[in-house]
């Protein structure tokens, strides 16, 4: 069996949002798929360990911004490699609230959907989410980020609680520095990274030019 | 509500394969994603009047062939757009079989993979698999047809049964041809359409040239 067969599988890449009593909450996904066109329903699988899903569960309601490849890096960061038991995501990104008042990205995306869950079954690490869409809305035309563009050209990393995530096996340049907090790797040497000015930041997650740490040479 | 916002959502394409006894069957479908990493396990969406949906049911097992760009559209055209029940699909296309048995493409994929269903979720018009990846094989570096590819530079056309069907609003220019069996207009008109050759086939779903009909114009 040759699991990067699997790699090919195809996908776009969206935000979660989701209200817990007067807190907001979400985090990075990237398998929304519509599950029946009438009703009109989608399915969605979340992590376990992710505070997303217990909110999910427990408020039945959530939202999905469709990212467009515009999204802002930073964005993804805080909602793909950071947990939002301790940290307010949403007041860190351009947001607005449904008529149901739950939050969603408003710039860098193509639109929302708002969902009631009507179904979920726990499936080892990730809960399959189905839920019935009660709103969508268009809110630019700019093309949809698909995971291979975030893969391929912004060189993006997969969180560690994503379905799709295999141990980033990849070579490292010796002597590279490496994003501590998403583990982007600056594709220029060490010294080059050296010399960029202070106020650098990731192009991944946007975390700051002292969150980059020297790792030596050698295949992950 | 603006349903064309789920139009923003991403897939690639694939054909499902299964074995009914001694016979083969198969659809194409949109809606595989990967659930989990560990064990790999997948969800898939099929629509319950599909043939595919009851031989998966039955026979607990199914393929994943994951289309690329070169995929022939005359394949696309024989699973995606007519049934299985009087018909032996994968006699058409060029395929092989997994040390099960279960039939998969091996031509115009990137690879595939072989599944046993651990569960599934009736929801409305179609069912909700998840199953375990038990083979995956690489079989090419053509680059994966993502659903956008089909639809903006193939033209191609949604089935009926897909879960993003949404009637396929479009203009049609005045006295088109279009395809009887997949729905593919042909973009000149129809004096230009009467001057092709004979042997000319529908690009999209490999129909002959008496399968066309003329339309007279105006919006669906």
């Amino acid at each position: 069996m040759d699991r990067t067969a699997l790699f090919k599988l195809s996908y776009g890449l969206y935000i979660i949002g989701v209200k817990d009593g007067d807190k907001y909450g979400g985090c990075v996904v990237n398998t929304v798929t519509q599950a029946t066109a009438s009703p009109i329903t989608v399915t969605v699988c979340i992590n376990k360990d992710n505070y997303t899903n217990e909110c999910v569960k427990r408020s039945k309601e959530f939202t999905v911004s469709i990212l467009s490849e515009h999204i802002d890096r930073g964005v993804i960061g805080v909602f793909g490699f950071s947990t939002g038991k301790d940290r307010d995501k949403f007041a860190e990104a351009p947001h607005s609230l449904t008529p149901a008042g739950l939050p969603y990205i408003n710039k860098g995306v193509t639109g929302y959907l708002e969902c009631r869950v009507i179904d979920f079954t726990d499936n080892f690490t990730h809960t399959v989410f189905i839920a019935e869409v009660r709103e969508a809305e268009n809110i630019s035309d700019e093309p949809p980020m698909t995971y291979a563009y975030y893969h391929d050209v912004i060189k993006g990393k997969t969180p560690k609680n994503a379905p799709i995530y295999a141990g980033e096996p990849q070579a490292e340049p010796s002597g590279a520095y490496t994003c501590g907090v998403c583990g982007y790797v600056y594709p220029g040497g060490a010294e080059e990274f050296e010399r960029l000015p202070e106020d650098y930041k990731c192009p991944v997650c946007g975390a700051v030019k002292s969150k980059f740490i020297l790792k030596s040479g050698g295949n992950l």
